[in-house]
């Protein structure tokens, strides 16, 4: 048996948005990886192992994919999202590039899949609909001092933005100074959209004005999008819709 | 019957991934509105009506999806890609915006889809893996000058990019332009992949470092990305794995 390794991408959360490409690698897989709320999402049958492990031991879980690989399994890593966008691409490729020469020549593939931003994006409206910018404001893994220097150029830029992990229990004041630098650098007139559980039965969407955003309204299943100086708001009966248009005048 | 819009996004052009949700809208509209060759993508059936049309008339396309649904047809706009980015729900919610207030009544949903960046990123590696930002290389709808101060500060930022066309026969130095931009303000260590047609049987990758890139290599089937300063290589037999690590050094 040739053993292989694909990571793939489980969407925002529900199964409509799972691409069948995926639901078909999972069901020629010998064992599934991942964190533990997403291998949950995986139904058992016989000749499926499943290895659920905690969060942040994404090196050590990749490894164990790459060597389960290198015996001949046919292993899915299983991500939320899209792959390849703060998940789980990145660490498996950490993993290839540190580990025996031989992982290189494992037939690896990368499966994409609907990630968050553009789930939150769709309830919203199309904030994202015109040039726009992705940053994670975890800093766990880079200098806060980064983060900072990125959200001003964005600004500057005058991208619309897409904040991935706004806010843990062990660091709320990142998001609240996010908001301050945004406000600083981008006055009052973009709109804020808190986009949480997205496709699940939690859903909740809420848009305020950026002077009204607070920390609270975000927390770890909370997508965050900041408009650029272009983007509209349609009021109506509900929820507003939040677009940006394609254009920008000369 | 209670009409309504849905924009839907086909994905990069392989069904494999079209998202289940999408393609079950599909089976229940009556209509089907969108640029010729997604149209085409849409199995004929008794009861359904396609209306394709031509490129560039995107506000037309959507005014008539409107009407529709004002009349009670259940209308789906198709887009390729993601709706939401650089494609046809901003169109539709322009139109909206425009429109008669009544419009602003109607049921109108998007639908996210695969967009060719996480197509094109999965099939390299995963040059997204860290902060990132997706630019519209196109001068039809915004000034030149703006994408130019966009690629600079994005450069200063140290994002990944993702350039949705690169390139047209109407404007072939507007990519060049880029990548002598590039050049000068990102140095010659980050790698550029030129992703063609991806998921399509015309699908074509290649990897090349900045300094080799040259504007022949994208037609407007290409999406291009190009790396961080962080942004890994990793050579083996065939092409080679490309990512963006997760974490940045302090």
């Amino acid at each position: 048996m040739t053993g292989w390794v694909v990571v793939a991408g489980l969407g925002p959360g529900n199964d409509a948005l799972v691409t069948p490409e995926v639901t078909a690698i999972l069901a020629e897989a010998t064992d599934i990886v991942g964190y533990i709320p997403y291998v949950a999402r995986v139904a058992q049958r016989p000749g499926l192992t499943l290895h659920a492990s905690d969060n942040r031991v994404e090196i050590d879980r990749s490894r164990h994919a790459l060597e389960m690989a290198a015996e001949g399994k046919r292993v899915v890593v299983v991500s939320s999202g899209d792959p390849g966008v703060f998940a789980m691409a990145a660490a498996v490729f950490e993993a290839v590039e540190a580990g025996p020469a031989h992982w290189r020549s494992l037939d690896i593939r990368v499966l994409p899949g609907i990630t968050a931003m553009l789930a939150a994006a769709a309830r919203a409206g199309a904030p994202l609909g015109h040039d726009f910018c992705a940053i994670n404001l975890s800093d766990n893994l880079k200098p806060w001092a980064l983060i900072e220097r990125r959200l001003r150029l964005a600004a500057e830029a005058d991208f619309a933005m897409a904040f991935y992990n706004p806010r843990s229990k062990s660091r709320p004041e990142g998001f609240e100074r996010t908001l301050d630098i945004l406000r600083d650098a981008c006055g009052d007139s973009r709109p804020v959209i808190f986009a949480r559980a997205v496709s699940t039965p939690d859903e909740a969407i809420r848009v305020v004005p950026l002077p009204d955003a607070t920390a609270d309204m975000a927390d770890m299943r909370t997508m965050v999008i900041v408009g650029s100086s272009q983007t509209r708001i349609i009021e109506r009966d509900g929820p507003p819709i939040v677009y940006t248009p394609r254009s920008v005048p000369v």
